[in-house]
């Protein structure tokens, strides 16, 4: 099968292309990108030499037709119009947007957060939400899970789905740098980055909230309301949130336990931690994995799931080719990496 | 006036000398350890040239007797011996506890906390505190805060003060790995913490959660608990702390800057950031001071402070000194570095 | 076939037992190691999740006996003696010694630099040097070569094998902790590296420098001295080698290209950058790679080559399975991973 | 005295003023930029919060004058034409030009490595030069000599200077992002540093390579030719340069660290460490310091001096200041900081 991947010269492009060229099932077809047009991927992704010699071209239905599969890694607000574009071609092509465009089923929550006109809902590829890999069987569309979105997700899933946890989420979550793209900002700078951590999109604003609040609320079959804040820690690669939610009454910390490790059993990317080892990135760096632990705390009476992932693997890259693996009828494991790069 | 700093090996200890070195009080007396005994300072702190030949003594209650201001740099539970025995040759010596053994007030959060026997409690060295400046001048004892209740007390006291949030506080902070000493564990290591954000002391286990309740709980008037999680992040020093608390009713933006705007307005070290811009440890990289953030998140109704310091410098020795100037009667911000090195 | 990894719970075993799992003709046998034997390899190797229950046993002839493949990455001064136990055992095993004790073929260079008897001399398991893969395949012992002699003879053979460079050489490499191992001393503390670059060994006293002579001897049919600095950097894996040695008499930019790009052509794992284009670690994080550069600087009359490897993969671990592939008869790019995990 | 500052939004003119914040002596007059004209220097230096309001101004001579010294911390090219203006209005200020415009002799070199016209040559402000405080006490124009060159100069001006060393040198340096600047390129990102190690400019072809060779070859007293190579570290501040050069027939190492000793005795910031001890850059950061430490490698026959310093501080802001110490007339160690900020 041929991928294309629109978007290839960025982060998330090139770890879509370093888990391609690790796929038995898919050779690599068109690169695109916009400025970065004409000239060669070695350019930009230099640790992929396979590739180097490769010319990028420009993000058009046209280069992106042909394929079994386009890959669309692209700023927010772009894939909307090339999925329309490659719709009218009458594609039959399983379509990937690893961009916001299509994961919020509520307008006006796009609009809040987003701005512009909204692109659609497509199904959302976290497989390990309950029934969705049934939703993702034979699909043609695909909305990718924000990065972070797909830490919360997973670590607050199981509590939620047992009745455990209620309604007044807390998440505070550490991101490395790849997390906001290749994106020339002086706050991205090394300089800047290095030996400091900073906050950002606090208050309610950060554009993956309600994604966040979309997803749990659907799990608990009520609202779920979700203070989230972020933040930029010294790293290149990773995601380590702390998500706390109010225990349910009659709660222990045996059966929130018990909870956990019957929802988890299963998931063959999805790790809970052997007790008393609390997850750090550098376990799942590179690799398409989850490092979770949970507790309660009995003094302030809250559910504590942290939680560990690679922001471009799992968070992205990894989980996109998941969910492509099942939307194809391939195994859901084919080709993804489960052991990390470490130290 | 001559100082004494007892644990001069370690990094607390380097960290008062830094500051010791350039202020212009005083004159650095005995330098004591307890396993680096016998050999030189620049040995240890070799960022501290003026000190590199000044051999390390024993820590006994002789090395230390004849200062004005006695420095424990000590790990917990070292502290109350020493000042005991500081006491007994009837010193009229300053004795401030860098360490954690004369924080708590409550016995039995100590011995749940800590173990063992509770040293007893000493004037809290936190001159941001209402009220505290007048118990921290002519104090003979001083309870150095621990660097976490430090940045969470300065960030939530404002709002608490204020009556504008509830009691139900989710913390979750950032620390560089200096905040573990210089210990030599594995998790500590290089090559284990560059490129990793982890957690640890999860769910309510972390020995500075009785400290902070203890701190909210004075300044709010009725019992405060805190969920705190500790991560440490790959940098050598700051903390970045996220605190939020149920916002009280009608409580908005505006009253919330106000407010604290108000409280802050004639702190030296405390600095409330202009509107929108959110705080990076590498503002304060080295200085005494704090410099903080405030909103209300009116989609989860919840007040979210944010503090960047330095656990090292305002989190430890700088606090320190700023509460031996009033102690000793000196201007509170003598001889205290304001200025972050940054990049 | 089964393999046994000697040193499991270190940074060397821990690489091998990452690429053993994605080797496709290998099981994992034994893992064995000394204070920790009896514990989990999850509490060593939390990035292995595969393996995480695996328990680690003594390092003993018996516990490593009936392996196709044994690979020790123990300290030095240890594999000698349980490699004689393995050859007692009448082993027909394929013995990978990761250590030093057997790349030095002057048992006085041994004695200088490392100290006590030398254990033998072992085919060394470098096959991009001249001939080297004729004498690796079938052999039944191999010397992995040291980290920074990997780099610095992938980088400079071209030029000395076609007589371009003179025995003057300078090296200046920059190391990640991880080269130091996991031991607990204060300097590799995540404290003491994170910020800072440091020098150590230097004056011809690093113990890879004799290995760096012997090798660029052979190449050069002529002594080769070698001023080696090594620098430790704050990252954890990875080394950048700058190699520099006077230009033959008449070479040109152009030849000194053509040299190279002949004697690369056919190497599968050491790249010749494109010109202009200077070497980074990241290029080869995780892989098998080498990123190389070279030019003439005319004004200093020298030849500089500048390389990147990962000191674990290309530089440990990875090396060593590219020999035992050419030992068994395997293909030598089996298992090995050429992609980079960047950013 | 009253400090202007053109260039006052960079890293260079942050660090200008945040030394200037701690002189006894001046008092910081205009700030000036050229894109960040109009915006406040909080925006720019967070961590300078005495500054914060302040507001940038256009770098125009009307703006610069009226002050007794303006540092310009420009881009090459640009100090050039501002110092003629401020010439223009008859000024009797000390201008400081912590540019490259001023520092090479020979225009050829000028021309060969920056291109344009050049601006002349002013007095090199490298106290430790022999004479060169002579040069400096009264000099109404200063060039900041470049970073790379201050540690290079600083490590073998000892050697050359007692005819030790021959001129056949390499130097390999490693420095901190800051060294780059603030410009917004891909390569200075977080994500591509962090964890990275890369060489740049390599063969001769660094602008500060002329620059050295200048300085030792006036030790010297003949040519010295200098092969240069630079590599960017993950980290914000430091240089760590190993400087190597040919041992002159019967050198020894007593020799050798007599020669250090001796000229060393007297320097107030350039530090030669107890033997065996090997510099580290977190030993001088953020201070106005060198720590140097040689030795003799006898195997390879050359002089191997290593040194470390804060490139924005000894290697920019804090050499100036120094320089302009002695220009004044005031003491050359009043106002600058020798111990540095670690771990």
């Amino acid at each position: 099968m041929r991928a294309a991947v629109a978007g290839a010269s960025g982060y998330a492009g090139g770890e879509l292309l370093r888990l391609l060229l690790g796929h038995p099932e898919f050779e690599i077809g068109a690169l695109t990108a916009a400025s970065s047009a004409g000239s060669r991927l070695g350019a930009h992704q230099p640790h992929l030499p396979q590739l180097a010699d490769r010319v990028i071209e420009d993000t058009t239905a046209d280069a992106l037709a042909g394929h079994d599969v386009v890959f669309l890694a692209l700023p927010h607000g772009h894939s909307g119009a090339v999925a329309a574009q490659l719709a009218e071609l009458g594609e039959e092509t399983v379509v990937v947007d690893c961009g916001a465009d299509h994961r919020l089923a509520d307008p006006a929550a796009w609009q809040e957060f987003y701005g512009g006109e909204h692109a659609g809902t497509w199904p959302y590829g976290l497989p390990e939400l309950p029934g969705q890999r049934d939703v993702l069987k034979g699909a043609k569309r695909i909305a990718v899970p924000g990065c972070y979105p797909t830490s919360v997700l997973l670590a607050l899933t199981p509590a939620f789905a047992a009745g455990l946890a209620g309604p007044d989420v807390v998440v505070v979550a550490a991101s490395g740098t790849s997390g906001a793209g290749k994106s020339l900002k002086p706050h991205l700078l090394g300089s800047e980055v290095i030996g400091s951590v900073s906050a950002y999109g606090v208050g309610g604003v950060h554009r993956h909230t309600p994604e966040m609040e979309q997803g749990l609320s659907a799990v608990a079959g009520t609202p779920v309301r979700v203070s989230f804040t972020p933040t930029l820690a010294p790293m290149s690669r990773g995601i380590l949130a702390t998500c706390t939610a109010p225990a349910a009454p009659g709660v222990t910390r045996e059966s929130l336990r018990a909870a956990y490790e019957s929802a988890l059993r299963d998931e063959p990317f999805v790790r809970l931690l052997p007790e008393g080892v609390w997850p750090a990135t550098s376990m799942t760096y590179g690799a398409n994995t989850a490092a979770l632990q949970v507790t309660l705390d009995t003094r302030a009476d809250r559910v504590v799931a942290v939680i560990a992932i690679d922001n471009l693997t799992k968070g992205t890259a990894g989980g996109a080719l998941q969910s492509v693996n099942l939307a194809l009828g391939l195994p859901e494991e084919l080709g993804l990496p489960t052991t990390g790069v470490a130290p």
